[in-house]
């Protein structure tokens, strides 16, 4: 249709989009466990990569396309001899890209213009990292997950994907006002009660405490603590993508949820959440009840981000219309953008703190 | 594929498409009866809409894009204030757009940026009629339709959807010569006549008078009239969209067929054939078979249409080579450009008459 | 997506991709059997054809597009008359595309803008050869393909479609190296013997000759020559599409597959490959063998060109890095691409001549 002189329908409106492409950061590929010695493809910032672990078990992560022929080197195989091997023509490559064999070829053997890039992978906190710049020697570390290996702590990990920008995903993940309305029953509903909320912002993380917050009336709270109290709860975004949500009701309930996104393309992010809880309830009743009310709640997110994400392709951009309640998602979207223009800078001390009021 | 240094596949001829979108017009959204209070998703010149009726049972539109984080309100309810509420967050807009509520939000409550674009809704002759101009006063009102309350008529109502322009779907519905091929042996087939054509245009609208039609051998010219006799023929176009058919056979028998068309995007049109009729035989007798007859007819033009759109599409453009037996078409596309371009000057008279041969 | 501010996710290379469009050639159609009365559809370098009969037997093939209203002809019927009658209108085209009637219209008859263009069309062979270039004048003859009458030998003709460009077909099909890997144990996999390759160029072809290649260990080498022995073989390439693979295997064992290429498109070519062998082992007992062993072996190849297809298009273009031993890939890139700037410069002697060592 490109030669068709046929304007887009209206309105378009020649729109922003909050995607934010930060290279320069690490993001998990997959859980340790979930790699072998047989290569994984994946995507990261839209990149196709391969993932494989060579004969003496190093994770290594290569571009996933063969520079001979272009095949995707994810098809192939790695050898005893810890190379991954490209299944057109038998190209064999080490864990730092370098082509160590062209079968059948007499001459030369080890030419520059061979290698198939190479993105940095560290093991950290049971996931296998991928820092998202290719040849690269990075001076930081994967975001250090909390540990949460403490007495009485329960911790599980779950991964899910949505059809969603980073900005969309974290936002949604750490929204309060949209679970009365999407979320309708299962958080909350009943009579609305003003708190304050504090917002402080660093040049690399957004934080927002909820002061006032009384347990809510739905089935998830009633769980959490029978006998009422009020609730301290703290979102919070850190870059490039980690989403982190924190209860704690009374002194015997702790509720932390750190979700870790990676951006697999511009509009679809997978999302490792590691869910830790240390609750007056022993974990093993709690869990069959909590599990299939967050699937249920992630699905309802997942579907509204899919719809979300349908409508700004269809209108040809975002268009949106905050208010102060909407607190951490401005503000996501600043830090990601300075990120991108790679305009921060270190300080020890917030660059924003605000306090407002808001009915929850 | 953007990226690629691959030209199109020959030929692509750098087309002219006959889309027209004229945006001051009204066009029908649907038959008022399907309209109750929960909100109805449609599109109108490629904008997605939202019909909803407030609880004094008024109808209106909106732009089917929350403000603020641009889900379909569509996807809402309509609360018993009458105020549309967006699934997401809850805001709730009011019929003219307004933002007359944000769940959670202390502070200012009515803000213009937190508006929904509105298009003025009429209802008329049994339809919901919508103007395609957001938050404009319209002067004009919707075309009016002709009235089917006189003794001895029957009026039925049929809405179908083609692939295909305004102006292909208006042209196929007013076009002569293609019943002869597309509907071959439902409508003709025998010895050919030589009758007159006579084109009248306006500045909004064309008419084409057929004379000296004899009966038509087909099933349905025998089903109108028994005895035989001269047909009286004339085929309308009104700007926007409306194409009319009248046929009259002897004094006994009138059959009008007014569609009124909706440009649902670029090539998807929503047809409203509104057929009135008169004839011989009770209607009660007649509708068993004409209905499936006529709706035969239709999937054949619709298929029609849809192969026809796909073929301009493939080829990047039409490629229409025309002759005199092309009566409207032609026409119709001036009138659509010529209103597109605002060029329109009102007049009581035609501004082209033109009378010739042709073989029916 | 057009209108939306968001880059193509990395890496995009703004990459070549091997389409060459020669459409001053010829290319089969169809096997001459296949095409009786009816019309038939198909596609020749993107563009939309239909091939027919007329009355009189002879085969045409007309830009499949009513120069009327666009509708594909190839939908209509060829009349006793031996005119191609258009479904729309009937608008009727003998087999030159020139319109011989309107039906209803009572004026000019003849009118040069009513010509469907023509392709001109040969039979040869027991194939229907079309020449890519409309209402043209050939100067040149279809490539001929070998006798295959002789004593003793035996033929048979398939038809299959890769989705992937001519180029790339050709170079899979005349690419040794990758047969010990993408097909691994059908071909080879014992030892491998460094052989000598000859590489001769012309202005219109490309051969290399493989001089010092033993009988493989695989399957089908066994079946060939059961008592071992050396092998002849060559690799040809003829503008604009024509593969050929020929062995010899002591006096008695030839094989000969001469793979003609349409390109159906610039990411789709159908392979009309005509298989002559001459074996030592009779035909009806070689033919239940040897038949299901090569359509395994197509479709592995097939697979194979569509994963390299569907890389290129993701990653917005080739990077390919070769070798001397794609011995014939870059040589028939440069002849289409010489052909396509149209700077061919006929002349008897070879251009290149290049003799290296591979291992096979």
């Amino acid at each position: 249709m490109e030669g068709l002189q046929v304007r887009m329908a209206p309105p378009v409106d020649d729109g922003h989009v909050s995607v934010a492409r930060l290279s320069g950061y690490w993001y998990i590929g997959c859980e340790s466990d979930a790699l072998d010695k047989a290569p994984m493809a994946l995507e990261l910032l839209g990149t196709p990569l391969v993932l494989f672990r060579d004969d003496q078990g190093v994770a290594s992560a290569l571009l996933d396309r063969c520079p001979h022929r272009n095949v995707p080197l994810s098809l192939g195989q790695v050898l005893p001899t810890g190379r991954l091997e490209c299944s057109y023509h038998g190209w064999q490559f080490d864990r730092s890209g370098q082509c160590m064999e062209v079968p059948g070829l007499c001459t030369d053997r080890l030419v520059e213009g061979r290698r198939a890039p190479s993105y940095p992978v560290v093991e950290q906190d049971g996931f296998v990292w991928i820092y998202a710049t290719p040849d690269a020697r990075p001076t930081t570390r994967p975001f250090p997950l909390p540990h949460s290996s403490a007495a009485g702590y329960t911790t599980v990990t779950r991964m899910v994907e949505v059809e969603g920008t980073v900005h969309a995903a974290a936002e949604n993940a750490l929204d309060v006002p949209h679970t009365a309305y999407l979320h309708r029953g299962l958080f909350s509903g009943g009579k609305k009660n003003e708190i304050r909320a504090m917002v402080r912002r660093w040049h690399d993380r957004v934080e927002c405490e909820y002061i006032g917050e009384p347990r809510p009336p739905g089935i998830a709270a009633r769980i959490l603590s029978p006998s009422g109290g009020e609730v301290q709860h703290w979102d919070r975004f850190y870059l490039p993508s980690v989403a982190q949500v924190e209860y704690r009701l009374g002194s015997e309930n702790h509720f932390l949820v750190t979700t870790v996104m990676t951006p697999v393309s511009d509009f679809r992010t997978r999302m490792f959440a590691i869910i830790s809880f240390n609750l007056r309830i022993p974990a093993r009743l709690v869990l069959p009840v909590i599990e299939p009310l967050a699937m249920r709640i992630f699905r309802q997110d997942a579907e509204m981000l899919r719809i979300q994400t349908d409508a700004i392709r269809r209108f040809g951009g975002e268009q949106y219309m905050s208010t102060e309640i909407d607190v951490l998602g401005p503000h996501i979207w600043r830090l990601l953008k300075r990120a991108e223009r790679d305009e921060l800078e270190p300080a020890d001390a917030p660059d924003l703190e605000r306090e407002f009021k808001m009915l929850v």
